[in-house]
């Protein structure tokens, strides 16, 4: 698989999915083209998905956000006949390679939490309308819905067959949503979780496998009876019309590095690492919600959230060698404060809330990259408010301490602002400062009380709002020898340190899907019982079954 | 490593521990023995451990407990020049199957868990003195101390050099106890993680990785004085005598099978199944804890709790074939509900104490038990109070509903009692209870209104406590089909299943441990940049470091 995969769609583009819109209403219709795989070697029948498809869906639910406001109900539903949806193509899985897997399943989760917070984030509820079998990867798109509508009749069932016909598990949040969201028995669940043939009707009702089942004639009527009930009793505010967002600029060259309009990627590729360096705002700030709704995609800290967010995901899926991140900044520290002011004092305002939303899900995404992430900040940055977040994402920062020779850019510095105090939480629900400062809130409260400064070196070290800072003496050195260490560690063991390290304190349903889920799913995903050539998921559609190696470990 | 692992000791056989005790301190010293591994091809340098050592600690601790109660200070030292332990041997871990190398993590995790709760449990503090280099491993085992004192010298450090080193995790919990329980910046925790030489003196407490470094010269001193002080601002009450914990009654058949005094594990190898039949009592209770105290290691639910936790550690490590545990009981439900009632009402007693909280413990074992549990409620049995709590422990539960033909046992009940309901928390911090109805409280509530009640199969269904009653007619054969199927299902699977299924809700330091970090090292455990032929774990030693493939996944 060394196509480089491109994060961005649009509708025109879709060849799986269909959106009718109907008023405050959407009914999104999964119709996957068997034939337009991402990659060869596999057809995606019967509703089957590869990460084409879930890139095509994570877009649909972004632009419901910022392109359709008026939608308070999502309809989601199969069109075909028989069958919802089975899930993750097996034979793609089979097929894929074990970083593929790991980075497919992330990229799935992250899309599921997108339209499971839509609710609450953005008034936008999703219904599953299941008809048919709706199994595996399947089910666990229903149960990323708010609320799950199932046919009672003969043929349709949700199921979570991954464990007895795959020997991996429910890779997409399914185990964890069934206990902790849906809140089904535990010995009710390790039965369905084994059971391949799924769930149906009223059984399902009752295990709280669904909220409810309709009988076939009913069916559509109900549906449709329930998302005009949902739209009604929804407290969103109506709006109007909403913005469109445009194709990203972006080129790639042939070493691999890219350029945004405010984000420039540049990758080297002995030293297995990509630099983002981040420009600042040139223009003054909207004056008000309707001059940035007048600049539309074009308003900075939009265009800059999805350049980000874009870059993120193609770090992510085509440059799998590039072990380190680093970011950078550079412009005006005050003029990103005063662009993001237009935001927090109208944080009602429904884009100035989908604005900080999708940065609130862009710091998650980063969060949760498998690459060690480091940030410096250099003379002449500008990390301040949300772009001073990304150093609360990161494991480790440097700072410039004083003047260096031959530099005349500002003095480097940091600025706090308010919403580095509450608007991005991280998925463990605390503020990437209350990560950073667990146990100590007064530490988060001594920062508070610099909401606005312009932080120079020792104040912000003082305060541990950086790792380290260095002057003009060791500052090179410091930093090579780091990131040559860092590139020298093996990958494996870098992954397991982050994912341990960076969310300290409680956890939530999102870091067990993150933590827990996807580690067991991992170390699945290296076992020869699900992957070795006499595995389940290599057997699967071949009449046999797996052949397994017994040993509980 | 086909040698049979046995998991009893006592003091008279110790290699690599020996205990002086001074009124209410202790001085535990570690002192590994190099030629005494548990399996040869290694030797046990520089305070390196194996499963053997931690078999004797914790038999050490598990004493402590019961024999010197009088005990509120446990200084946990090296008897070794220059070093406090070097952590677990890494030509030992190179050498053994994955398997091993999981479950004797696993079982040095619940040594750390036991010693590190016996400060609230059962008042006694653990102090880790730390003179010379203390790696790995070793800091993890100071980690779980209460207290960590450090000698401020050019030799004396703590480092969790494992990433760097040996391209695994720290497994024993160092990851998530750096950050959770010592609250370490995840920033710093970062450079600490993946420094080889550690971190020493006063670097060390302001990171907050050891609570105090004290100069060579006086540490000795100072380890005095923090002990005393400790033991005077201790709030346990003084005890006299503990009671002497003899050896277990036990005989192993040549197939696999065993004898305790009250358990019976018969095993089925081609059904890769185990059964550890449980006889209830047959004396009546000890009338009062003087009573109690005389029978000592021979009252029952003490030799039960000590017999139970035995066979668990059997079964993980000498049986890795058996996928299946199946748990029965046969006596008299009121006979266990009586004595259980004198630990109950005397829970203040310092034995008392000690014997609830042992539970507690054997149930926490038997909850991370990487195995498919199943409990039989058949006529004749005693599922009460603490043994019911069995059934919420396992996956399933299958109970018998009205007579069996030429079955004159006594109807299958199911009896809670107060034990239910909050003296014995699973690692989530919920009771067993509260995890099953996860969501809907008023369950809980329903079925302690129940209490004292032998409740029928009918009953106890719907409360939901049962997990399926079947009748004379579909006994036999639904259980028959489930363990079959169980049978026949990828033992990775069916870990990582029941590693998501059964915890649902909050997580603790103790579930991120066997959850989030576990799963994280297993998952390094299959990779080949760490276990590979040109792995860092194989590689150590060779003046070669590992070769690693750099994909990050």
């Amino acid at each position: 698989m060394e196509k480089l995969i491109d994060f961005q769609t649009d509708p025109s583009l879709y060849r799986h999915w269909r959106v009718e819109y109907d008023g405050d209403i959407a009914n999104l219709f999964m119709d996957v083209d068997e034939n337009a795989g991402l990659f060869d070697g596999y057809q995606l029948k019967l509703n089957s998905y590869d990460l084409g498809v879930d890139i095509e869906l994570a877009d649909v639910v972004q632009r419901m956000r910022f392109e359709h406001p008026e939608v308070k109900v999502v309809v989601l539903r199969s069109a075909k006949d028989k069958v919802f949806c089975a899930g993750a193509n097996i034979r793609m899985l089979g097929g894929a390679a074990h970083s593929h897997k790991v980075n497919f399943c992330k990229f799935t989760n992250e899309t599921r939490n997108a339209f499971e917070a839509a609710e609450v984030d953005s008034g936008q509820k999703y219904i599953a309308a299941v008809k048919g079998a709706c199994a595996g990867g399947g089910y666990e798109l229903a149960l990323a819905c708010n609320y799950i509508m199932l046919t009672d009749d003969s043929s349709s069932s949700v199921a979570l067959p991954e464990v007895p016909l795959l020997a991996v598990l429910p890779g997409t949040g399914g185990l964890t949503r069934v206990t902790d969201k849906r809140k089904v028995r535990r010995d009710l669940a390790d039965i369905f979780c084994s059971t391949e043939e799924g769930v149906k009707g009223k059984r399902a009702v009752k295990w709280k496998l669904v909220d409810e089942a309709v009988p076939n004639a009913k069916f559509d009527e109900t549906v449709r009876a329930r998302a005009a009930e949902f739209a009604a009793g929804s407290p969103k505010s109506p709006v109007a019309t909403g913005i469109t967002l445009g194709p990203l600029k972006k080129s790639i060259n042939e070493d691999g590095s890219l350029q945004y309009s405010l984000l420039e990627i540049a990758v080297e590729r002995d030293a297995r690492r990509a630099t983002l360096t981040i420009s600042g705002p040139t223009d003054a700030a909207p004056l008000s919600m309707s001059d940035f709704e007048a600049q539309g995609d074009q308003a900075y800290l939009l265009r800059l959230a999805r350049e980000l967010d874009d870059a993120i995901l193609h770090l992510r899926l085509n440059e799998p060698q590039l072990g380190l991140l680093v970011f950078r900044t550079q412009g005006d520290p005050e003029l990103v404060l005063s662009h993001e002011a237009v935001l927090l004092s109208n944080a009602d305002h429904w884009l100035a809330n989908e604005v900080l939303k999708y940065w609130k899900r862009v710091l998650k995404r980063i969060d949760v990259t498998s690459r060690s992430l480091v940030a410096l900040l250099e003379h002449g940055s500008c990390f301040a408010g949300v772009l001073a977040e990304l150093l609360f994402s990161v494991d480790r920062s440097y700072m410039m301490e004083d003047e260096f020779e031959g530099d005349n850019r500002h003095l480097a510095t940091l600025t706090l602002s308010d919403a580095n105090f509450g608007i991005f939480p991280m998925g463990n629900n605390l503020t990437r400062l209350q990560t950073r400062f667990f146990g100590t809130p007064e530490s988060v409260d001594a920062a508070r009380a610099h909401v606005g400064e312009g932080l120079e070196a020792e104040t912000a070290d003082d305060l541990g709002l950086v790792t380290m800072i260095l002057d003009d003496i060791d500052w090179e050195d410091e930093i090579r020898i780091f990131m040559e260490e860092r590139a020298s560690f093996s990958p494996d063991a870098m992954t397991g340190m982050e994912a341990n390290l960076r969310f300290a304190g409680p956890e939530t349903m999102e870091t067990r899907i993150f933590g827990r889920l996807t580690a067991w799913q991992n170390w699945i995903f290296n076992r020869s019982n699900a992957v070795g050539s006499e595995g389940a998921l290599q057997r699967y559609g071949t009449g046999l079954r797996g052949k397994y190696n017994m040993e509980r470990v």
